[in-house]
């Protein structure tokens, strides 16, 4: 027997590591037919797990709200995932965790007698924008769609109800820009394709609180900002305000924190990547070597 | 080589047909990972199909709207159609099209960039509401949970975000009912998980047009009932008009039209299924011998 390739990635389904390429969920299970899943992403940067602790919080609380089961305690999900990271050899890895509905018994209706199913996988680590972009910052545009509201689905549970996101997503990239932005139905902006949003305005970093997912790296963001001693709120972010804020920027597990320099028509500023902005990247990115948020893999 | 088993469904995956217990979907595609696809369910009752036609256009409808292409023909989707149920030899069947996103190249967050993938599937016949719940009518409770708005997801585009419409249904399984109807944020009741909602109201029916997918069934039903002489009017239908209603019944195709004799804590008029209702869904099942919308399945 040949052993398998891992080095374009890493699954675990039932029970087993496969290679990326192998990797499926069943076609009859809720997780794709109702999109009746949950999930987490963590990063591996030089070869660690990055807040690690952090994103099984959120992913052990997102299946809670979803009256989903892992089915495994946080030390086994951590070991598979580890298991997938280390199997791959990735020294910079995007890393996820799902867990899904699976399949009620054949006429069923009844998602609580479905077995809910756990999945994972680890690939090359995946940037929400490339080199040049994130060089000059990015051109967003703020979409007509409304992100899906919280009275509907519960952004803080992060799930895959992307539709909106992605027709956003498609009406801006046609329009030339880099991504999108939605805003909820009172015109504040709330977040993008995998992204927070955050502002900053006369010195103080403003991020949206409702109506979002709370991002880790919007979470390390705002920590990173207080260590500095720059006063961040999180509250609504109307367009109005994004528009003429000094400083913008994006956040995301792929990537860190991103500026953004020009919103629709408008630059931001002078439309050149923010002082504050860099500033907070920097410290981002050194924060990856603090024991605390990092656990190495054992390769 | 055996012939492999397919009477408990049969599927339609990557240009083969295989056994519904082997279909899957790459792990990989954003048809799960983003809930990036469109879908439609058409079925097949005593070996025919039912208004194939009006469940084709719609499909490739949601298609379009949705920037997915099934890269088939009309003519090639219903053939697979037809072979996925002619190899299951199920005469009542439950057959579902999809489209999904695919993958694009690695690293790229562009949906223009990816091949879209078709599926089919065919299994035995399912039905919203059992037996019982049929001769009673059902009991329903109208959630707290919103409907995803159309200003988010186009609910006309048949589609897998089911997260407000499984929240519901838990909520409404756990308080004991049968299932479950949502609302919009203007306190009119839309639809429920799979199915459309009518009111019967000083003999007039009514269903609402707005926040709803427009149910192949919820169109036969309005057929049907204007053949019998019944008034439709398509507008919003307010909770307390739906609570104070003379009749009601729900619409899908996995069922046809079924009574609603209890919402929330209220019995609709005297608990009893509707002689309206009734004599409608006598009806609807007869009109399943029309030839045109009939479309036997050569097994
Ligand atoms: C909708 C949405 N918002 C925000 C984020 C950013 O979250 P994090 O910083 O934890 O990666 C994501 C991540 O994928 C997301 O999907
Ligand atoms: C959300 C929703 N509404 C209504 C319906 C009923 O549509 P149809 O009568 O075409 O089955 C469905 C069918 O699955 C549905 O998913």
């Amino acid at each position: 027997m040949s052993t398998p390739d891992f080095s374009s990635g890493c699954a675990y389904q039932r029970g087993q590591f496969v290679p990326i390429s192998e990797a499926s969920i069943p076609m009859t299970d809720w997780g794709f037919l109702r999109s009746d899943a949950a999930y987490d992403v963590v990063t591996v940067w030089e070869g660690s797990f990055f807040r690690l602790d952090a994103h099984l919080d959120r992913f052990f609380a997102s299946c809670g709200r979803f009256r989903l089961d892992p089915g495994r305690s946080r030390a086994e999900v951590a070991h598979v995932l580890t298991e997938c990271v280390r199997r791959s050899g990735l020294r910079h890895s995007y890393v996820e965790m799902i867990v899904t509905r699976g399949q009620p018994p054949w006429g069923s209706r009844d998602p609580r007698q479905a077995v809910n199913q756990f999945y994972a996988f680890a690939v090359p680590f995946v940037w929400i924008a490339n080199e040049q972009q994130r060089e000059r910052g990015l051109h967003v545009i703020v979409s007509e769609v409304q992100r899906i509201p919280p009275a509907s689905v519960d952004p803080t549970a992060k799930n895959y109800h992307w539709n909106d996101l992605t027709m956003g997503l498609l009406g801006a990239l046609d329009a030339g820009a880099d991504s999108v932005l939605l805003r909820d139905a009172r015109d504040n902006v709330v977040e993008g394709p995998g992204f927070n949003v955050f502002a900053v305005i006369d010195g103080t970093l403003v991020t949206p609180r409702e109506g979002v997912l709370h991002g880790i790296t919007r979470r390390t963001a705002i920590e990173v900002a207080r260590s500095h001693g720059h006063a961040v709120k999180e509250r609504e972010l109307p367009l109005a305000e994004l528009l003429a804020a000094d400083e913008a920027f994006i956040t995301s597990s792929g990537g860190g924190l991103m500026p953004v320099t020009r919103v629709n028509e408008s630059t931001i500023a002078d439309g050149k990547p923010g002082r504050i902005t860099r500033q907070l990247a920097q410290t981002y990115w050194a924060w990856h070597q603090l024991p605390q948020f990092s656990t190495p893999v054992p390769y």
